[in-house]
């Protein structure tokens, strides 16, 4: 999407400086920083330390670690070694070994001589098929907002979030921000609630960056709010992404989504969930009892980051020394709690048979 | 209640110093400033620049400031500009201003000569007042934790309250705090989850402050944790204070309050609200549509206090330049999420049968 007016995707292959270039991450919303990978170390090290996060740009930057390590050395030994490298900077990421693994099973039957302009190609048609799978989402979330639109006779359309689920977490788009950025572009009045979502502040750090970059009208508010402006008709949709969605509909993301979904029901906002496919689990039904939450450092809860009067960005402590913290980074909405699930082939119900009429090839699967 | 081991009260007159010493709180929970005020001009900078802030506090200390300014010049003059100038302070404190009209009230009609004395009687009466009503409210509320005790065989009673309704709002025990710390001193295994409470971190700063004081066993949550900690039963009971009750029970009190309401309700915890009868509002019924929600600075979203890996204190600024806020600083709970109101003068349903049994004397301005 746009910074100032000028497009731009997460990861990018530059041909004057001969390098792939990705967004450090780490210095937004404070400062843009566009740094150059350039051999296996850079991309460990960005993936690892989460200049880049976001499971499918996590899996575009192992796809481009790896196209670059072929056009060095392209010997099966080096294909082997760049798996594993990769593969353990983040090894629970599911999408990191999906792209490992989709680059490999490419480029293992190719001789050698022919990797590295293979290895490119693939990495790319990776980044693109992301950003088509994105580009369909908002074009199957945008006849939501077109209908709110409509309904509200032209009217301004608010739609709240929770988290990053924008295009810093893919390669262009974003999931849940791209029904949002298509209805810009198609000319609607949009207007987002963009939640802090601490601990880690993703929405205020990410989220609003994108926003406030792409020129789109909003308002950061705290995780507290979202009620208050649902009971007030301040929210027309709430549109949220996710990590994982079980085979009936119940949602695992980012923690402090499951109030807002309650919210939502209790004042009859519509509650939807952007996903490309992929992220269904058709191995799991049952989110809250099958799904286990990963707790993270308590650190992330006793302290804030921020940017300091001398525009230096530091961690603050908010509490006393003494107090630990409790960190659940994921909840689990329950199915019921969901209007609908937005994904790349079209809209269905959060429920076994919405889910299976969009998806028949898993349907037996899901049953 | 308890500092280390030393029990304190928030606000108090010293004989050694011959000055009314409070806790300087908005140095809290890192550094614990105890400071003397010695006339009118500390008292006003006290409550105008919340150095303490809780609605009886600011009440105590302004009848305190009135007590000693009699001291100092006991006038029918002085009386009256007292008033104003400390009711200017915080001019839509009720509390503030009932403390005043209070003080004013026994004042007016004695002798100059004996204005004093009656004076620092009545603002000790006041705050003796307050300890007793929250004294009440802890030996009520205890009731509900002994029986969650009991129901799990003396195992752990897991309490999850939001902003800070401690001892630190109050001259002691807090009104949702105190039947923890009445269930602490009956011996009951009691661990207590504290809300962060963004935008203004009071969970964090303050009641986390006041745990870690008096060795309760705590951990501080984001906002956001609360629903799934009840999803997987951690939460017994959730228990917060309030700034306005209406009289069919409906509890206005800081933001994200109803989202607990609305978590607890969702997985069958008792949401119990504690309050001092006198924030029963019997003039008003429906909360959403009649009390008025103040906006605040959307720099209290923008922004996060802590303390610097330099040990100061500072403003970090968390969202990019250019994003704005919406800050709603509290939001209304409809009756039917509370299951109990915990008062001086014992527990009842938050509803106006409820309410106008447990006080009759209001129940024909109620109906």
């Amino acid at each position: 999407m746009k910074i100032n007016g000028t497009p731009y995707r997460s990861i990018w292959r530059d041909a004057a400086s001969d390098a792939v270039q990705i967004i450090d991450q780490r210095w937004l919303p404070h400062e843009l920083r566009i740094v150059p990978l350039r051999n296996l170390n850079d991309f460990a090290t960005a993936i690892r330390d989460m200049w880049v996060r976001g499971a499918p740009l996590i899996g575009a930057t192992a796809a481009w670690g790896m196209a670059e390590e072929m056009a060095r050395d392209p010997s099966d030994t080096n294909l082997n070694a760049t798996w594993d490298v990769l593969h353990d900077t983040r090894p629970t990421a599911i999408n990191l070994r999906w792209a490992l693994d989709a680059m490999r099973a490419t480029l293992a039957p190719l001789p050698p001589a022919k990797r590295a302009d293979a290895a490119r190609a693939k990495a790319e048609a990776i980044c693109d098929e992301d950003v088509e799978i994105n580009r369909r989402i908002g074009e199957n979330g945008l006849a939501l907002l077109r209908d709110i639109a409509a309904r509200k006779g032209g009217g301004r359309v608010n739609v709240l979030t929770h988290c990053n689920a924008g295009w810093l977490a893919t390669v262009d788009w974003g999931t849940a921000t791209s029904p949002i950025y298509h209805a810009v572009e198609a000319g609607i009045d949009m207007h987002v609630f963009v939640d802090e979502t601490r601990p880690r502040n993703q929405g205020a750090l990410l989220t609003a960056w994108e926003m406030n970059s792409h020129r789109v009208s909003h308002d950061l508010i705290v995780d507290n709010a979202g009620g208050h402006l649902m009971q007030h008709g301040e929210v027309d949709i709430v549109i949220v992404g996710t990590d994982r969605t079980t085979a009936r509909g119940d949602v695992c993301n980012k923690i402090g989504t499951y109030l807002k979904a309650l919210a939502a029901k209790a004042n009859d906002v519509p509650f939807y969930v952007a996903l490309p496919s992929p992220t269904i689990d058709w191995t799991v039904r049952d989110g809250l009892r099958e799904i286990p939450i990963e707790e993270r450092s308590g650190r992330e809860v006793t302290h804030v980051q921020g940017r300091g009067p001398d525009g230096r960005v530091v961690d603050v402590q908010i509490s006393p020394d003494g107090t630990g913290a409790r960190n659940p980074a994921f909840d689990v909405t329950p199915a019921e709690l969901v209007t609908g699930l937005i994904t790349e082939r079209g809209i269905c119900a959060a429920t076994p048979k919405g889910m299976s009429a969009l998806f028949p090839e898993y349907a037996t699967a899901a049953q």
